[in-house]
């Protein structure tokens, strides 16, 4: 099974386009948490165990583990989720980028070492920097599109031969650099007509859209904008819904809420 | 002492422009260390011990470490190179590139865990996820500019208002984007013309140079357009020397020239 499949499998059976993003800051874990040993793991595991009636993915971000010297944790969460919740794609947030031979290190490291099932990649120095993860027949690759941060619009914005530059990323994407149909792009929910822009250029190609919750992104405007082959990813909204000992259960509070909005905006398509 | 008063440091002090790239690849080791369980440790201090004398700086390419799950080999090295060769930085080749939140976790594990002097950071997300790792204020930032691979092209060349992607990248990095004078940038040894033109926009800013040896540039022609403010990086030309137990001396050997056709190139500026 390709990712594109798994990917179809995992929304058809949870009904669900939400993906919960796992970041975990040291600074903001539960106060009864904190200071043990293996902390992050035992957050991220009772968030995603939590949360998966809810979640058609997760995405976990490596940013987190690696400045904690937490990479046998990140591992381990990897391999309970893909235990515990089957069917559920994990994408590991690396938006690695380099030339070949580098490349194929970091699908190594991304693909092999933690088994993730897709990544999202940067796509600023082209396509030969993207086949490597592409000789991963069966995972998927997310390339950056139009990010959700506000410097997002530095360069992406940019007016390169009639269309902006994240214009030609999607172009690129859903046309001569799909060549094996592994491709997905990131388009985050904070710029609506952007997205929809987007949508017309990558069609039927998945949407891994960050930005609702904590960015301020809009649930409603997303799926009209995005429609319904959408990863929506919320972390910190879900993540530090409360910081006590019912963090778990505020999470999937967090979860079933943002599952449900985007049901609704899904139906009114 | 800032980022740029070490590096002008390590120039006068080494009287040479070589950065050693240190791309340990576990299928590329010499014969009588592989297997061992600190191998790319053992391998990389001893290239760097041997080349240290024909280099200004040391260059270790993060995903060799994490494809192989030795970040702690890593660490090693770093605090080796610093207690061995005080005074050649040392640049982590990492091509992070995130939001403000998680750019902040990535100079962490850069500029903390690791203790690089220098990191390698992608540009296409904008200021906003460059400017948390200006908050370091003693350490360097080369952003991704021209890159050395063929795919380079691709975005990188595309025009934007009158100027290419590249250009727009170095006239920001060398203007607005240069809040605290911490910012160098990369650009490929591969296209002289496009070296020597963002030297033009770039003015006295250090510029990272892959792709001599292994990659093709010429080192006469690198000179000529980058003048004398260059890091550049050799790594496979000078690591695979020799696969044998003459390893080291091989690499220096290679260093050595190295470092003597840059000077030779330089003396005809």
């Amino acid at each position: 099974m390709n990712f594109c499949e798994s990917l179809n499998a995992a929304w058809q059976q949870a009904d669900s386009m939400l993906c919960v993003g796992l970041d975990p800051d040291p600074a903001r874990l539960p106060a009864h948490l904190a200071g043990s040993p293996d902390a992050i793991l035992a957050f991220c595991r009772e968030i995603a165990d939590a949360t998966a009636p809810f979640a058609c993915a997760f995405k976990p971000q490596i940013a987190y583990f690696a400045a904690a010297r937490a990479e046998d944790q990140l591992e381990a969460l990897i391999a309970h989720l893909h235990a515990a919740h089957p069917g559920k794609p994990v994408i590991l947030d690396a938006k690695r980028g380099d030339i070949g031979a580098t490349a194929e290190q970091y699908a190594r490291e991304a693909f092999e070492r933690y088994g993730a099932d897709a990544v999202t990649v940067n796509p600023y120095m082209g396509f030969d920097s993207i086949e490597p993860w592409l000789a991963h027949r069966d995972r998927g690759v997310f390339l950056l599109c139009r990010t959700s941060n506000p410097g997002g619009s530095d360069l992406q914005a940019l007016e390169v031969g009639g269309e902006r530059l994240f214009e030609r990323v999607a172009r690129l994407a859903a046309g001569p650099w799909n060549t094996s149909g592994q491709l997905g792009l990131v388009v985050g929910a904070t710029f609506p007509a952007e997205l929809a822009r987007v949508r017309e250029l990558a069609g039927a190609m998945p949407l891994l859209v960050p930005g609702i919750g904590a960015q301020g992104g809009d649930i409603e405007a997303t799926v009209r904008a995005g429609g319904r082959r959408l990863l929506v990813n919320s972390s910190r909204a879900i993540l530090y819904a409360s910081r006590g000992e019912d963090f778990a259960r505020a999470a999937a509070d967090a979860a079933r809420a943002t599952r449900d909005a985007l049901r609704a905006a899904a139906a009114r398509l």
